[in-house]
């Protein structure tokens, strides 16, 4: 059951220390407190267990509960706590207002966890248990994603390989004979019969000319946007040139590895909405276009069901604790600067049926309300049809004194006297930021109340200093919450606001429509959300956006990747930048995920290690058995 | 609890349909039954379940089972069964000798399940079950590893980058300076002062000449024998150039991806014998030597102890059913051509435990024993202390034809007719491949008992010309099984023979003591298991014996990467050959594992996906939810 911390200590631990010491409660009683069958749960261990999405179904005619987005102003490089005051929040709501509760969140990646950020399970005395557990292998969805990545992109290049050394009529053979030496097209190959308009189904009946159609795809290697992935950070592995083996014929090629949480199929499985979608998604992918501008899909190549059968876990959203006992969907994954970095669709679905109308499940979305928000609301609540109740907008005094025009702030050094000082001058002149976070989430109709989240050297002055702003700009409410150092019981007055912000109106609505053209939609968001001029197009943006208008891709919502550090494209423009215009650079299109992907300048799609990585910390005890130095 | 097969069809249908069709036991069940502890077992669902190391201390003072290795004759490239006799054998050990039993078998690798070879959880009517999960993502081992490996790649070269662009005390400030800006060495970094003779533990207060010393690992790029690794069969990595991104300042580098399988980690995995033990291992790893000729380990690059950590749920088996209910452990992995390629010392331990005195424990190595089962006498018996108390020699009609002169077999070509109607003649002349394995088995002074796998298109004349040869040369007894179409019952007199092989005393001795030279090893295996005439080495593998001896590697066991195909290093040598000299063309070190690994030849350690995957078949049926496709 829910229960609230004892025993806090006012000089608080590090958060494994913290999360180690609380002792978890069984998960197969947090799944019957929130309501799981027995039949509906999929153990992973003592603390964790994949849940069946059966639940929706079961739960059809129960009303959803209350939906909450927790957000942020743009951070400082530090991250401002939005992992912790979502979790803190839902503590308070659990455990201090006795309110039915679900948080839902993103698993990390393992890269960051390994290199420069260290664990994101929230921190201190708000967190989800096991923090080792959760910032881990957890249950395996990320492996499984680049599983299944990593499967496509050697179809693709062995495919071409194989397409370069044979005649067609020696290509087409091949394709038709299965494993049992019979001719035969297999249920995918049908796919590609229907979509080649060839109505025949013997594999020997097809003219010479439709044997050719159906056997090349003929992938222009210079199209192909599929890329490998693997969950490190491995900055060597952004630019490589792969097939310089010596048995592969000098079929070299320039491509890279990203990291796998920015993968389409890592946003697939968040935005998918059913086992069937997942399917359909997958296979629609698109990888290249032909050297005829077809696109090739995953499916042209068999793989969408293999894919499919790879993914079949990962798509149940994994139950986890926070540190009071309520109850914590952990699905999908971060990085909402270079991917949309909002947690699954079905974690958010099960948990609104599980929780009920008198119920609240608060989810995150990544970064600040510029880019995490903004996709929140117009790409993961379009394909869900979910309309949020709420938006809490995190903010610290450090990240405000830094828009305000504070020393720069860096991870690893020292922070600067400004920041550990009252300073109310800086802090009045980067409320700027917090006002222009205020007006785009008001534009959606949507309620907004700001958590400032506490840090101790923050003075009162300072915390009522931006409660007086946010009001002015039209915030519901601006709360003081202080749940890092006390819990839910730290959140409880936020958790009130949130209450009590659940119960005014909503008017919810999308900044704009799909049908408009892909560059109306990008200056859209570029000056609605970011404020700025306009938008500048490269020669490769162009281009693409004319393939995409062709291929009728057009009609998807965009996902920019675009720095965090700035409402602006300039992670050096803090506060709130005007007189800019965004460059677009290249847009990816991520078919079956659903969304175009415009980068907006130079993002780094890869990470990389600092040169001392969090891991030189990381070890196991061996008295205890237990994780030490991950935080 | 293990139950007798009822309804089988005479037509016996595919694998994973008759995977399917029975419904598995809990898991919880078979543990119990298998008498493992509530506590000891960690579920993952209801159908597999990891186990604590914790039983083999528990169960102390209980004798161990006996102790049978599945090994086989030379296979044609389709392979003879082994697995499925390994698991009929226990079947029918359990289920109709009414034995206690324990199967230990190693997790397939998902690179050739989508590729060219399909599942290998047996077949038939011998199967573990669910077949798709043994055959997918299992409880994530394999992951594990590739995460674990790749975090090592990363350090090296994020390494060598950060080294290439820092002054000496720009890199050793920020090497001795942690997260919270601390000036401190972690606890992985004393263990590199120590190594260095250094005995200050204050960054402070080191020399100028010192610092340089710890900071600098001057890694040689010639010497870096680390490569990154994939699940997936991916051709086009076998060789690959990295850093060519823009921002790596040209710093590429040579290198390329083997299959996970095949990775060093998965073979500290098979061999280590304790959470410590494994520690130890994955810290003394060598992935280069320096400029200086120093061996540069995972410890020198902090990286051991996260090993440690993303290989800790790893380390415990995997339990899981037979189709009669008997309980198997899955763990670690294949490849007994470029790896040792069997299963965990760990399993072993824990299962024999477990059966206790009156039971019996049936493992496997992988391809012929010329190679698998070498490796399982001369590496994993000398490290776990384990004595092996029969040899069971998997043989088939099909391969020794072939042996004896009959044409060709590839994998997805039909047959010849000479397979499928009786031909004595070349069967008499291939069971000279048959009559050299069991002289290669014997002289380990263990009783063999040969399993003449049944194909349905076999003669009983054939089957007797076999045993007749078997017993001849020396096997205890040789019993044709047919488990493969009759499960535990077709297996019931094999298991029948097994049992009195078990009675029969034995006299255990490796092939060679630790103490010889590296060549001496090579060249005793090369004569006495290979019948070669004598060993040839490449200039680069004189220069590699010559450094690892200096280094002091050279009292390692050999663990020999050469094809299956033959006893020789050429796969086209047939029966048993003779007159040859083997290449060594190179000479790797896995230290952490512990063995030196020769490549007899030109060795493959990245397998190609054919031109028609077996993804292509697969799918998940969306009104049962089931896998479909997989064989």
């Amino acid at each position: 059951m829910a229960h609230k911390l004892q025993n806090m200590l006012a000089d608080v631990p590090s958060d494994i220390d913290i999360a180690q010491a609380v002792e978890p409660l069984s998960i197969k009683q947090i799944a019957e407190e929130a309501g799981i069958l027995p039949e509906e749960l999929m153990l992973y261990g003592d603390t964790k267990a994949k849940v069946s999405l059966s639940v929706v179904q079961r739960l059809a005619s129960q009303k959803n509960g209350k939906y909450i987005d927790v957000t942020a102003i743009t951070p400082t490089p530090l991250g401002e706590g939005k992992t912790t005051t979502t979790v803190g929040l839902s503590q308070a709501l659990g455990a201090h207002l006795n309110k039915k509760v679900f948080t839902c969140i993103r698993q990390p990646s393992m890269g960051p966890t390994f290199g420069i950020k260290g664990g994101a399970a929230g921190g201190g005395y708000s967190q989800i248990i096991p923090m080792d557990e959760f910032n881990l292998h957890m249950t395996g969805d990320i492996h499984a994603i680049t599983a299944a990545n990593n499967l496509l992109a050697t179809a693709i290049d062995t495919r071409m390989f194989h397409e370069s050394t044979a005649t067609d009529a020696g290509l087409y053979k091949r394709l038709t004979t299965n494993k049992k030496n019979k001719r035969m097209f297999s249920p995918i190959q049908v796919t590609r019969l229907e979509k080649l308009g060839i109505d025949k189904r013997d594999p020997l009946e097809l003219t010479e000319d439709e044997q050719r159609r159906f056997a090349r795809l003929d992938i222009d290697p210079e199209t192909i946007t599929w890329k490998r992935v693997l969950d490190t950070s491995d900055r060597l592995l952004r630019g490589i040139t792969v097939g310089t083996g010596p048995k592969e014929k000098g079929k070299t090629r320039e491509t890279g590895f990203d990291i796998a949480v920015a993968s389409e199929i890592m946003a697939v499985l968040a935005l998918t909405t059913s086992l069937e979608d997942m399917r359909d998604r997958l296979g629609r992918m698109v990888v290249a276009t032909s050297f005829a501008g077809e696109a090739i899909t995953a499916d042209d190549l068999g793989a969408g069901g293999a894919l499919t059968v790879l993914m079949k876990d990962a798509i149940m959203p994994t139950l986890m604790q926070s540190l009071e006992g309520t109850p914590a969907f952990v699905h999908a994954g971060p990085f909402a600067n270079i991917a949309h970095g909002n947690s699954s669709i079905i974690a958010d679905q099960i948990a609104l049926k599980l929780v009920g109308e008198d119920g609240y499940v608060v989810t995150e979305s990544g970064f600040g309300a510029d880019i995490g928000m903004e996709k929140f609301f117009n790409i993961k609540c379009r394909y869900s049809g979910l309309v949020p109740d709420c938006v809490v907008l995190v903010a610290t005094v450090r990240a405000l004194k830094m828009h305000g025009g504070g020393p720069k702030v860096t991870a690893g050094k020292p922070l600067a006297i400004e920041y550990k000082e009252e300073n109310l001058g800086l802090l009045e002149e980067g409320c700027s930021n917090l006002r222009a976070h205020i007006a785009n989430a008001r534009s959606y109709g949507i309620p907004v109340v700001v958590a400032v989240n506490r840090f101790h050297t923050d003075t009162d002055a300072e915390i009522d200093m931006i409660r007086k702003a946010a009001r002015e700009a039209g915030a519901e409410d601006a709360v003081m919450s202080n749940h890092w150092a006390r819990g839910g019981e730290g959140a409880a007055k936020l958790a009130e606001a949130v209450v009590e912000a659940c119960e005014q109106p909503t008017d919810f609505k999308f900044l704009y429509p799909l049908d408009m053209s892909i560059k109306d939609k990008i200056e859209t968001i570029a000056k609605e959300m970011y404020n700025a001029d306009g938008v500048d197009y490269s020669e490769e943006a162009e281009e693409q956006i004319e393939r995409y208008t062709r291929l009728g891709f057009d009609n998807l919502p965009m996902c920019m990747a675009k720095t965090h550090l700035s409402i602006s494209h300039d992670a050096n423009l803090k506060g709130a930048p005007s007189g800019f215009r965004i460059p677009i650079r290249e847009i990816r299109a991520s078919v079956g995920a659903g969304f175009l992907y415009p980068l907006v300048g130079s993002m780094s799609t890869m990470p990389a290690l600092p040169t001392r990585p969090a891991f030189y910390d990381i070890d196991l005890d061996m008295e205890t058995g237990k994780v030490v130095g991950l935080f």
